[in-house]
Protein backbone atom coordinates (compact mmCIF):
# COMPACT_ATOMS: atom_id res chain seq x y z
CA UNK A 1 0.00 0.00 0.00
CA UNK A 2 1.01 3.57 -0.43
CA UNK A 3 1.34 5.64 2.41
CA UNK A 4 -0.89 8.20 2.80
CA UNK A 5 0.06 11.58 3.79
CA UNK A 6 -0.14 15.11 2.73
CA UNK A 7 3.25 17.53 2.62
CA UNK A 8 5.12 17.30 5.83
CA UNK A 9 8.11 19.86 4.78
CA UNK A 10 7.98 23.17 2.99
CA UNK A 11 10.80 24.67 0.65
CA UNK A 12 12.04 26.00 3.54
CA UNK A 13 12.69 23.47 5.75
CA UNK A 14 13.80 21.00 3.21
CA UNK A 15 16.55 23.68 2.06
CA UNK A 16 17.53 24.18 6.03
CA UNK A 17 17.32 20.48 5.88
CA UNK A 18 19.49 20.00 3.29
CA UNK A 19 21.87 22.60 4.27
CA UNK A 20 22.51 20.75 7.78
CA UNK A 21 22.89 17.20 6.51
CA UNK A 22 24.52 17.41 3.06
CA UNK A 23 26.26 20.98 3.12
CA UNK A 24 29.64 19.98 0.91
CA UNK A 25 26.54 20.04 -2.32
CA UNK A 26 23.50 22.21 -0.38
CA UNK A 27 24.29 25.27 -2.34
CA UNK A 28 24.27 24.35 -5.73
CA UNK A 29 20.61 23.27 -5.64
CA UNK A 30 17.08 25.73 -5.41
CA UNK A 31 13.79 23.91 -4.27
CA UNK A 32 11.27 25.98 -7.11
CA UNK A 33 8.49 24.33 -5.90
CA UNK A 34 6.97 21.17 -3.92
CA UNK A 35 3.83 19.94 -4.06
CA UNK A 36 1.81 16.52 -3.36
CA UNK A 37 4.31 14.00 -4.39
CA UNK A 38 6.31 16.24 -6.62
CA UNK A 39 9.06 18.86 -6.37
CA UNK A 40 10.56 21.13 -8.41
CA UNK A 41 14.83 21.66 -7.96
CA UNK A 42 17.13 23.48 -9.87
CA UNK A 43 20.96 22.67 -10.62
CA UNK A 44 22.89 26.46 -10.11
CA UNK A 45 25.38 25.23 -12.63
CA UNK A 46 28.63 26.78 -12.32
CA UNK A 47 31.92 25.47 -14.18
CA UNK A 48 32.71 22.60 -11.91
CA UNK A 49 29.35 21.12 -13.06
CA UNK A 50 30.41 21.53 -17.05
CA UNK A 51 32.15 18.94 -18.82
CA UNK A 52 33.97 18.70 -22.46
CA UNK A 53 32.07 20.41 -24.90
CA UNK A 54 31.13 23.47 -22.43
CA UNK A 55 27.88 21.56 -21.34
CA UNK A 56 26.61 19.84 -18.01
CA UNK A 57 28.66 16.93 -17.21
CA UNK A 58 26.93 13.54 -16.55
CA UNK A 59 27.51 13.19 -12.91
CA UNK A 60 25.67 16.76 -12.11
CA UNK A 61 22.48 15.90 -13.85
CA UNK A 62 22.56 12.75 -11.86
CA UNK A 63 23.06 14.77 -8.92
CA UNK A 64 20.13 16.46 -9.39
CA UNK A 65 17.93 13.89 -10.22
CA UNK A 66 19.56 12.02 -7.19
CA UNK A 67 18.29 15.12 -4.86
CA UNK A 68 15.16 15.80 -6.29
CA UNK A 69 13.52 12.46 -5.46
CA UNK A 70 15.22 12.42 -1.60
CA UNK A 71 13.99 15.91 -1.47
CA UNK A 72 10.04 14.62 -2.73
CA UNK A 73 10.41 11.84 -0.56
CA UNK A 74 11.33 13.94 2.74
CA UNK A 75 8.48 16.35 1.83
CA UNK A 76 5.90 13.80 2.17
CA UNK A 77 7.82 11.16 4.91
CA UNK A 78 9.15 13.92 7.23
CA UNK A 79 12.95 14.13 7.61
CA UNK A 80 14.78 10.68 6.98
CA UNK A 81 18.30 11.64 6.09
CA UNK A 82 19.29 7.63 6.11
CA UNK A 83 17.13 7.25 2.97
CA UNK A 84 19.48 5.82 0.10
CA UNK A 85 19.44 5.25 -3.34
CA UNK A 86 18.92 1.90 -4.51
CA UNK A 87 18.80 2.20 -8.40
CA UNK A 88 18.81 4.50 -10.87
CA UNK A 89 18.20 4.56 -14.62
CA UNK A 90 19.21 7.82 -16.97
CA UNK A 91 18.66 8.49 -20.19
CA UNK A 92 20.59 11.36 -21.70
CA UNK A 93 18.35 13.01 -24.31
CA UNK A 94 19.79 16.62 -25.49
CA UNK A 95 23.14 18.46 -25.01
CA UNK A 96 22.39 20.94 -21.87
CA UNK A 97 22.85 24.48 -22.68
CA UNK A 98 26.01 25.66 -20.61
CA UNK A 99 25.00 28.72 -19.10
CA UNK A 100 21.94 27.96 -17.89
CA UNK A 101 20.76 26.12 -14.67
CA UNK A 102 19.40 22.66 -14.96
CA UNK A 103 15.86 22.32 -13.77
CA UNK A 104 14.39 18.80 -12.24
CA UNK A 105 10.83 18.80 -12.32
CA UNK A 106 10.01 14.97 -9.82
CA UNK A 107 7.11 13.21 -9.41
CA UNK A 108 6.72 10.03 -6.85
CA UNK A 109 5.16 7.51 -9.03
CA UNK A 110 5.47 5.42 -5.76
CA UNK A 111 5.66 6.29 -1.92
CA UNK A 112 5.75 2.93 -0.18
CA UNK A 113 6.48 2.49 3.51
CA UNK A 114 9.76 1.10 2.74
CA UNK A 115 10.09 1.89 -0.60
CA UNK A 116 9.85 5.06 -3.29
CA UNK A 117 10.21 6.14 -7.33
CA UNK A 118 10.15 8.84 -8.39
CA UNK A 119 10.26 9.81 -12.14
CA UNK A 120 12.62 13.30 -12.70
CA UNK A 121 12.43 14.77 -15.92
CA UNK A 122 15.34 17.17 -16.68
CA UNK A 123 15.28 20.33 -18.81
CA UNK A 124 18.22 23.29 -18.89
CA UNK A 125 16.41 26.46 -18.45
CA UNK A 126 14.37 27.84 -21.62
CA UNK A 127 14.51 24.70 -23.33
CA UNK A 128 11.13 23.10 -24.49
CA UNK A 129 11.97 19.77 -24.47
CA UNK A 130 13.88 17.60 -22.17
CA UNK A 131 18.17 17.13 -21.87
CA UNK A 132 17.10 14.22 -19.70
CA UNK A 133 15.13 11.52 -17.84
CA UNK A 134 15.65 9.84 -15.25
CA UNK A 135 13.90 6.89 -12.32
CA UNK A 136 15.34 7.14 -8.87
CA UNK A 137 14.39 4.39 -6.10
CA UNK A 138 15.18 5.11 -2.79
CA UNK A 139 14.96 2.88 0.44
CA UNK A 140 13.26 4.23 3.19
CA UNK A 141 14.47 3.21 6.95
CA UNK A 142 12.00 2.34 9.13
CA UNK A 143 10.79 4.59 12.13
CA UNK B 1 30.55 -4.85 -36.28
CA UNK B 2 32.70 -4.30 -33.36
CA UNK B 3 36.04 -2.01 -34.09
CA UNK B 4 38.83 -4.12 -33.76
CA UNK B 5 41.56 -2.73 -31.91
CA UNK B 6 44.58 -2.90 -29.28
CA UNK B 7 44.93 -0.66 -26.73
CA UNK B 8 45.75 3.02 -28.14
CA UNK B 9 46.59 4.92 -24.57
CA UNK B 10 48.24 3.97 -21.54
CA UNK B 11 47.19 5.21 -18.38
CA UNK B 12 49.84 7.80 -17.96
CA UNK B 13 48.73 8.90 -21.34
CA UNK B 14 45.04 8.63 -20.19
CA UNK B 15 45.66 10.66 -16.74
CA UNK B 16 47.07 13.65 -18.89
CA UNK B 17 44.17 13.63 -21.01
CA UNK B 18 41.84 13.78 -18.31
CA UNK B 19 43.75 16.23 -16.44
CA UNK B 20 43.51 18.58 -19.84
CA UNK B 21 39.96 18.03 -20.52
CA UNK B 22 38.41 17.79 -17.61
CA UNK B 23 40.60 19.68 -14.59
CA UNK B 24 37.59 20.01 -12.44
CA UNK B 25 37.74 16.00 -11.76
CA UNK B 26 40.69 14.57 -12.89
CA UNK B 27 42.68 15.01 -9.19
CA UNK B 28 39.75 12.40 -7.80
CA UNK B 29 40.38 9.56 -10.17
CA UNK B 30 43.54 7.26 -10.27
CA UNK B 31 43.45 4.53 -12.84
CA UNK B 32 44.91 1.81 -11.67
CA UNK B 33 45.06 -0.51 -14.68
CA UNK B 34 44.20 -0.36 -18.39
CA UNK B 35 43.81 -3.84 -20.73
CA UNK B 36 42.25 -4.37 -23.95
CA UNK B 37 38.85 -3.25 -23.38
CA UNK B 38 39.08 -3.37 -19.49
CA UNK B 39 40.11 -0.74 -17.18
CA UNK B 40 40.24 -0.20 -13.28
CA UNK B 41 39.78 3.41 -11.75
CA UNK B 42 39.65 3.98 -8.43
CA UNK B 43 37.99 7.17 -6.63
CA UNK B 44 39.93 8.72 -4.02
CA UNK B 45 37.41 9.55 -1.38
CA UNK B 46 37.34 12.74 0.01
CA UNK B 47 34.87 14.42 2.60
CA UNK B 48 33.10 16.19 -0.52
CA UNK B 49 32.51 12.11 -1.75
CA UNK B 50 30.30 11.39 1.30
CA UNK B 51 27.04 11.63 2.09
CA UNK B 52 24.80 11.39 5.24
CA UNK B 53 25.40 8.45 7.39
CA UNK B 54 29.37 8.96 6.39
CA UNK B 55 28.97 6.59 2.54
CA UNK B 56 30.07 7.56 -0.45
CA UNK B 57 27.50 9.52 -1.91
CA UNK B 58 25.51 8.09 -5.10
CA UNK B 59 26.83 10.94 -7.53
CA UNK B 60 29.87 10.31 -6.62
CA UNK B 61 29.71 6.53 -7.31
CA UNK B 62 27.88 7.44 -10.35
CA UNK B 63 30.61 9.90 -11.30
CA UNK B 64 33.55 6.73 -11.06
CA UNK B 65 31.39 4.71 -13.54
CA UNK B 66 30.57 7.02 -15.74
CA UNK B 67 34.72 8.06 -16.02
CA UNK B 68 35.81 4.35 -16.31
CA UNK B 69 33.88 3.82 -19.20
CA UNK B 70 34.67 7.06 -20.55
CA UNK B 71 38.55 6.18 -20.19
CA UNK B 72 37.86 2.30 -21.54
CA UNK B 73 36.55 4.04 -24.37
CA UNK B 74 39.19 6.43 -24.62
CA UNK B 75 42.22 3.50 -24.50
CA UNK B 76 40.70 1.72 -27.03
CA UNK B 77 39.96 4.87 -30.04
CA UNK B 78 41.84 7.18 -28.37
CA UNK B 79 41.50 11.02 -27.21
CA UNK B 80 37.87 11.72 -28.37
CA UNK B 81 37.05 14.02 -25.39
CA UNK B 82 33.45 14.59 -27.04
CA UNK B 83 32.17 11.54 -26.46
CA UNK B 84 28.72 11.70 -24.75
CA UNK B 85 27.43 9.53 -21.79
CA UNK B 86 23.53 8.55 -23.85
CA UNK B 87 21.85 6.15 -20.93
CA UNK B 88 23.05 4.96 -17.46
CA UNK B 89 21.34 2.04 -15.07
CA UNK B 90 22.96 1.35 -11.52
CA UNK B 91 22.02 -0.18 -8.40
CA UNK B 92 23.05 0.43 -5.43
CA UNK B 93 23.71 -2.68 -3.32
CA UNK B 94 25.87 -2.55 -0.34
CA UNK B 95 26.95 0.33 2.11
CA UNK B 96 30.44 1.62 0.92
CA UNK B 97 32.89 2.11 3.52
CA UNK B 98 33.63 6.04 4.14
CA UNK B 99 37.45 5.59 4.55
CA UNK B 100 37.86 3.51 2.20
CA UNK B 101 38.84 4.39 -1.82
CA UNK B 102 36.15 2.95 -3.99
CA UNK B 103 37.19 0.68 -7.03
CA UNK B 104 35.50 0.67 -10.59
CA UNK B 105 35.69 -2.71 -12.71
CA UNK B 106 34.87 -1.96 -15.77
CA UNK B 107 35.01 -3.90 -18.85
CA UNK B 108 33.36 -3.08 -22.51
CA UNK B 109 30.48 -5.21 -23.72
CA UNK B 110 30.24 -3.60 -26.77
CA UNK B 111 32.76 -1.30 -28.70
CA UNK B 112 31.27 0.04 -32.17
CA UNK B 113 32.27 2.93 -34.40
CA UNK B 114 29.42 4.63 -32.75
CA UNK B 115 28.14 3.37 -29.77
CA UNK B 116 30.07 2.14 -27.12
CA UNK B 117 28.57 -0.51 -23.65
CA UNK B 118 30.99 -1.00 -20.33
CA UNK B 119 29.64 -2.85 -17.29
CA UNK B 120 31.06 -1.35 -14.47
CA UNK B 121 31.33 -3.46 -10.70
CA UNK B 122 32.43 -0.94 -7.90
CA UNK B 123 34.43 -2.12 -4.62
CA UNK B 124 35.23 -0.39 -1.46
CA UNK B 125 38.50 -1.10 -1.32
CA UNK B 126 39.21 -4.25 0.81
CA UNK B 127 35.08 -5.23 0.43
CA UNK B 128 34.92 -8.73 -1.35
CA UNK B 129 31.28 -8.22 -2.83
CA UNK B 130 30.69 -5.16 -4.96
CA UNK B 131 28.96 -1.94 -3.59
CA UNK B 132 27.42 -1.10 -7.05
CA UNK B 133 26.96 -2.08 -10.50
CA UNK B 134 26.49 -0.03 -13.54
CA UNK B 135 26.16 0.06 -17.20
CA UNK B 136 27.27 3.31 -19.19
CA UNK B 137 26.65 3.67 -22.85
CA UNK B 138 28.68 6.26 -24.69
CA UNK B 139 27.83 7.75 -28.44
CA UNK B 140 31.66 8.04 -29.92
CA UNK B 141 31.70 11.31 -32.43
CA UNK B 142 32.79 10.49 -36.04
CA UNK B 143 36.20 11.34 -37.28
CA UNK C 1 17.81 17.65 -33.50
CA UNK C 2 13.98 16.43 -33.07
CA UNK C 3 12.31 15.04 -36.51
CA UNK C 4 9.49 18.01 -36.89
CA UNK C 5 6.41 15.27 -38.36
CA UNK C 6 3.05 15.18 -37.69
CA UNK C 7 1.06 11.87 -36.77
CA UNK C 8 1.22 9.32 -39.87
CA UNK C 9 -0.36 6.80 -39.19
CA UNK C 10 -3.80 5.71 -37.72
CA UNK C 11 -4.72 3.55 -35.18
CA UNK C 12 -6.08 1.10 -37.84
CA UNK C 13 -2.91 1.58 -39.96
CA UNK C 14 -0.82 0.91 -36.84
CA UNK C 15 -2.86 -2.22 -35.91
CA UNK C 16 -3.08 -3.61 -39.81
CA UNK C 17 0.72 -3.46 -39.89
CA UNK C 18 1.25 -4.81 -36.41
CA UNK C 19 -0.64 -8.37 -38.16
CA UNK C 20 1.32 -8.29 -41.49
CA UNK C 21 4.81 -8.05 -39.78
CA UNK C 22 4.37 -9.43 -35.74
CA UNK C 23 1.56 -12.06 -36.60
CA UNK C 24 2.56 -13.67 -33.31
CA UNK C 25 1.91 -10.89 -30.83
CA UNK C 26 -0.78 -8.73 -32.57
CA UNK C 27 -3.84 -10.25 -31.61
CA UNK C 28 -2.76 -9.68 -27.99
CA UNK C 29 -2.94 -5.91 -28.23
CA UNK C 30 -5.44 -3.52 -28.89
CA UNK C 31 -4.42 0.37 -29.65
CA UNK C 32 -6.82 2.71 -27.90
CA UNK C 33 -5.94 6.01 -28.88
CA UNK C 34 -3.07 7.39 -30.98
CA UNK C 35 -2.07 11.24 -30.70
CA UNK C 36 1.52 13.13 -31.91
CA UNK C 37 4.31 11.49 -29.97
CA UNK C 38 1.58 9.90 -27.71
CA UNK C 39 0.04 6.58 -27.76
CA UNK C 40 -2.17 4.47 -25.61
CA UNK C 41 -2.05 0.46 -25.93
CA UNK C 42 -4.03 -2.57 -23.89
CA UNK C 43 -2.73 -5.77 -23.32
CA UNK C 44 -5.60 -8.20 -23.89
CA UNK C 45 -4.84 -10.31 -20.59
CA UNK C 46 -5.45 -13.81 -20.88
CA UNK C 47 -4.26 -17.00 -18.92
CA UNK C 48 -1.04 -16.85 -20.96
CA UNK C 49 0.62 -13.43 -19.62
CA UNK C 50 0.00 -14.74 -15.73
CA UNK C 51 2.86 -15.90 -13.56
CA UNK C 52 2.55 -17.24 -10.26
CA UNK C 53 -0.01 -15.20 -7.61
CA UNK C 54 -2.67 -14.44 -10.79
CA UNK C 55 -0.62 -11.92 -11.83
CA UNK C 56 0.58 -10.35 -15.21
CA UNK C 57 3.98 -12.14 -15.71
CA UNK C 58 6.78 -9.31 -16.36
CA UNK C 59 7.59 -10.55 -19.89
CA UNK C 60 3.93 -9.83 -20.64
CA UNK C 61 4.36 -6.17 -19.05
CA UNK C 62 7.68 -5.56 -21.11
CA UNK C 63 6.36 -6.77 -24.16
CA UNK C 64 3.06 -4.06 -23.96
CA UNK C 65 5.91 -1.13 -23.22
CA UNK C 66 8.26 -2.35 -25.99
CA UNK C 67 5.51 -2.63 -28.48
CA UNK C 68 3.83 0.51 -27.60
CA UNK C 69 7.00 2.48 -28.11
CA UNK C 70 7.74 0.21 -31.11
CA UNK C 71 3.94 2.31 -32.12
CA UNK C 72 4.48 5.28 -30.86
CA UNK C 73 7.40 5.76 -33.13
CA UNK C 74 5.97 3.66 -36.20
CA UNK C 75 2.87 6.40 -35.82
CA UNK C 76 5.47 9.37 -36.50
CA UNK C 77 8.01 8.02 -38.72
CA UNK C 78 5.73 5.85 -40.62
CA UNK C 79 6.04 1.83 -41.26
CA UNK C 80 10.20 1.54 -40.28
CA UNK C 81 9.35 -2.09 -39.35
CA UNK C 82 12.94 -2.86 -39.11
CA UNK C 83 13.58 -0.42 -35.54
CA UNK C 84 15.09 -2.34 -33.02
CA UNK C 85 14.91 -1.78 -29.37
CA UNK C 86 18.56 -1.26 -27.55
CA UNK C 87 18.01 -0.24 -24.22
CA UNK C 88 15.43 -0.53 -21.80
CA UNK C 89 14.58 0.42 -18.03
CA UNK C 90 11.38 -1.18 -16.01
CA UNK C 91 10.29 -0.77 -12.59
CA UNK C 92 7.75 -2.65 -11.39
CA UNK C 93 6.07 -1.29 -8.67
CA UNK C 94 2.55 -2.40 -7.75
CA UNK C 95 0.74 -5.97 -8.11
CA UNK C 96 -1.62 -5.70 -11.31
CA UNK C 97 -4.66 -7.42 -11.07
CA UNK C 98 -5.25 -11.14 -12.84
CA UNK C 99 -8.51 -10.89 -14.68
CA UNK C 100 -8.21 -7.04 -15.71
CA UNK C 101 -6.45 -5.62 -19.38
CA UNK C 102 -2.96 -3.62 -18.58
CA UNK C 103 -2.77 -0.37 -20.61
CA UNK C 104 -0.22 1.64 -21.58
CA UNK C 105 0.63 4.91 -21.81
CA UNK C 106 3.52 6.13 -23.84
CA UNK C 107 5.13 9.48 -24.72
CA UNK C 108 7.76 10.13 -26.49
CA UNK C 109 10.51 11.92 -25.14
CA UNK C 110 12.66 12.30 -27.99
CA UNK C 111 11.98 11.34 -31.56
CA UNK C 112 15.22 11.79 -33.22
CA UNK C 113 16.48 10.34 -36.86
CA UNK C 114 18.36 7.54 -35.93
CA UNK C 115 16.96 7.19 -31.94
CA UNK C 116 13.67 7.63 -30.42
CA UNK C 117 13.31 7.44 -26.33
CA UNK C 118 9.67 6.65 -24.92
CA UNK C 119 8.27 6.48 -21.55
CA UNK C 120 5.44 4.41 -20.67
CA UNK C 121 3.40 4.53 -17.82
CA UNK C 122 1.29 1.10 -17.17
CA UNK C 123 -1.65 0.41 -15.50
CA UNK C 124 -4.58 -2.45 -14.71
CA UNK C 125 -7.25 -1.38 -15.65
CA UNK C 126 -9.41 0.55 -13.37
CA UNK C 127 -6.43 1.15 -10.46
CA UNK C 128 -5.33 5.12 -10.34
CA UNK C 129 -1.99 4.20 -9.58
CA UNK C 130 0.50 2.58 -12.00
CA UNK C 131 1.51 -1.08 -12.04
CA UNK C 132 4.98 -0.45 -13.81
CA UNK C 133 7.45 2.32 -15.49
CA UNK C 134 9.47 1.47 -18.41
CA UNK C 135 12.27 3.98 -20.60
CA UNK C 136 12.29 2.18 -24.36
CA UNK C 137 15.06 3.31 -26.42
CA UNK C 138 14.44 2.49 -30.18
CA UNK C 139 17.33 2.61 -33.15
CA UNK C 140 15.23 3.79 -36.24
CA UNK C 141 16.82 2.60 -39.71
CA UNK C 142 18.01 5.16 -42.29
CA UNK C 143 16.16 5.52 -45.19
CA UNK D 1 24.45 -9.07 4.78
CA UNK D 2 24.48 -11.04 2.61
CA UNK D 3 22.47 -14.93 2.93
CA UNK D 4 25.04 -17.32 3.65
CA UNK D 5 24.25 -20.73 1.95
CA UNK D 6 24.87 -23.31 -0.41
CA UNK D 7 22.74 -24.60 -3.35
CA UNK D 8 19.43 -25.59 -2.24
CA UNK D 9 17.85 -27.07 -5.41
CA UNK D 10 19.63 -29.20 -8.69
CA UNK D 11 18.82 -28.31 -12.26
CA UNK D 12 16.39 -31.05 -12.24
CA UNK D 13 14.48 -29.82 -9.49
CA UNK D 14 14.14 -25.89 -10.79
CA UNK D 15 12.97 -27.93 -14.04
CA UNK D 16 10.13 -29.66 -12.19
CA UNK D 17 9.63 -26.82 -10.24
CA UNK D 18 9.15 -24.38 -13.37
CA UNK D 19 6.78 -26.18 -15.20
CA UNK D 20 4.43 -26.73 -12.06
CA UNK D 21 4.45 -23.35 -11.22
CA UNK D 22 4.49 -21.42 -14.29
CA UNK D 23 3.23 -23.88 -17.18
CA UNK D 24 2.91 -21.63 -19.81
CA UNK D 25 6.29 -20.90 -19.97
CA UNK D 26 8.36 -24.21 -19.19
CA UNK D 27 8.70 -25.55 -21.94
CA UNK D 28 10.44 -22.62 -23.81
CA UNK D 29 13.90 -23.23 -21.48
CA UNK D 30 16.71 -25.67 -20.29
CA UNK D 31 18.88 -25.39 -17.44
CA UNK D 32 22.51 -26.10 -18.73
CA UNK D 33 24.21 -25.37 -15.42
CA UNK D 34 23.36 -24.40 -11.67
CA UNK D 35 25.93 -23.22 -9.10
CA UNK D 36 26.93 -21.09 -6.25
CA UNK D 37 24.81 -18.00 -7.10
CA UNK D 38 25.18 -18.47 -10.69
CA UNK D 39 23.03 -20.60 -13.20
CA UNK D 40 23.26 -21.21 -17.13
CA UNK D 41 19.51 -20.63 -18.98
CA UNK D 42 18.94 -21.64 -22.77
CA UNK D 43 15.64 -20.11 -24.38
CA UNK D 44 14.74 -22.77 -26.96
CA UNK D 45 13.80 -20.55 -30.15
CA UNK D 46 11.04 -20.93 -32.01
CA UNK D 47 9.24 -19.38 -34.42
CA UNK D 48 7.18 -17.63 -31.58
CA UNK D 49 9.97 -15.92 -30.41
CA UNK D 50 10.91 -14.36 -33.54
CA UNK D 51 10.03 -10.18 -34.45
CA UNK D 52 10.64 -8.98 -38.17
CA UNK D 53 14.11 -9.17 -39.60
CA UNK D 54 14.40 -12.98 -38.70
CA UNK D 55 15.70 -12.37 -35.12
CA UNK D 56 14.51 -13.12 -31.47
CA UNK D 57 12.32 -10.75 -30.05
CA UNK D 58 12.78 -8.38 -27.10
CA UNK D 59 10.27 -9.56 -24.86
CA UNK D 60 11.81 -13.40 -25.32
CA UNK D 61 14.95 -11.95 -24.75
CA UNK D 62 13.69 -10.33 -21.45
CA UNK D 63 11.88 -13.50 -20.14
CA UNK D 64 15.05 -15.15 -20.83
CA UNK D 65 17.06 -12.80 -18.73
CA UNK D 66 14.29 -12.50 -15.85
CA UNK D 67 13.90 -16.35 -15.36
CA UNK D 68 17.09 -16.62 -15.27
CA UNK D 69 17.58 -14.50 -11.95
CA UNK D 70 14.06 -16.23 -10.92
CA UNK D 71 15.66 -19.28 -10.86
CA UNK D 72 18.84 -18.45 -9.57
CA UNK D 73 17.35 -17.06 -6.68
CA UNK D 74 15.39 -20.24 -5.84
CA UNK D 75 18.55 -22.52 -6.37
CA UNK D 76 19.83 -20.40 -3.48
CA UNK D 77 16.79 -19.91 -0.88
CA UNK D 78 14.56 -23.10 -2.28
CA UNK D 79 10.67 -22.72 -3.88
CA UNK D 80 9.64 -19.67 -3.03
CA UNK D 81 7.19 -19.16 -5.88
CA UNK D 82 6.46 -15.48 -5.14
CA UNK D 83 9.63 -13.78 -5.52
CA UNK D 84 8.53 -11.10 -7.74
CA UNK D 85 10.53 -8.89 -10.63
CA UNK D 86 11.13 -4.96 -9.05
CA UNK D 87 13.28 -3.75 -11.52
CA UNK D 88 15.00 -4.23 -14.76
CA UNK D 89 17.62 -2.67 -17.47
CA UNK D 90 18.80 -4.33 -20.49
CA UNK D 91 21.03 -3.35 -23.22
CA UNK D 92 20.37 -5.10 -26.59
CA UNK D 93 23.84 -4.84 -28.29
CA UNK D 94 24.18 -7.20 -31.04
CA UNK D 95 21.49 -8.82 -33.24
CA UNK D 96 20.81 -12.09 -32.61
CA UNK D 97 21.09 -15.21 -34.53
CA UNK D 98 17.59 -16.16 -35.57
CA UNK D 99 18.24 -20.32 -36.04
CA UNK D 100 20.00 -20.77 -32.21
CA UNK D 101 19.12 -20.77 -29.64
CA UNK D 102 20.02 -18.01 -26.32
CA UNK D 103 22.11 -19.20 -23.45
CA UNK D 104 21.72 -16.70 -20.41
CA UNK D 105 24.67 -16.55 -17.85
CA UNK D 106 23.50 -15.05 -14.77
CA UNK D 107 25.20 -14.43 -11.32
CA UNK D 108 23.74 -13.31 -8.38
CA UNK D 109 25.90 -10.03 -6.80
CA UNK D 110 23.24 -9.39 -4.19
CA UNK D 111 21.50 -12.10 -2.53
CA UNK D 112 19.90 -10.45 0.99
CA UNK D 113 17.04 -11.54 2.81
CA UNK D 114 14.95 -9.69 1.25
CA UNK D 115 16.44 -8.47 -2.10
CA UNK D 116 18.23 -10.42 -4.80
CA UNK D 117 20.17 -8.55 -7.77
CA UNK D 118 21.68 -10.87 -10.91
CA UNK D 119 23.63 -9.80 -13.87
CA UNK D 120 22.66 -11.63 -16.77
CA UNK D 121 24.93 -11.97 -20.19
CA UNK D 122 22.87 -13.45 -22.84
CA UNK D 123 24.52 -14.93 -26.59
CA UNK D 124 23.40 -16.24 -28.98
CA UNK D 125 25.07 -20.11 -29.58
CA UNK D 126 27.99 -20.21 -30.92
CA UNK D 127 28.51 -16.54 -31.11
CA UNK D 128 31.41 -15.29 -28.82
CA UNK D 129 30.23 -11.47 -28.33
CA UNK D 130 27.04 -10.96 -26.52
CA UNK D 131 23.85 -10.04 -27.96
CA UNK D 132 22.22 -8.20 -24.48
CA UNK D 133 22.65 -7.97 -20.90
CA UNK D 134 20.49 -7.30 -18.15
CA UNK D 135 20.24 -6.86 -14.43
CA UNK D 136 17.09 -7.88 -12.84
CA UNK D 137 16.24 -7.38 -9.02
CA UNK D 138 14.07 -9.54 -7.19
CA UNK D 139 11.93 -9.10 -3.93
CA UNK D 140 12.30 -11.89 -2.14
CA UNK D 141 8.75 -12.66 -0.02
CA UNK D 142 9.63 -13.67 3.77
CA UNK D 143 9.22 -16.78 5.94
Amino acid sequence: MDVKTGVKMTAEELTAFLAEIFPQIASDFVIDEVGERRITVRLLVEDRHLRPGGTVSGPSTFALADVAVYLAVMAMVGPKAMAVTTSCSMDFMRKPVANADLIGECRLLKLGRMLAVGDVLIFSEGMAEPVARATVTYSIPPG
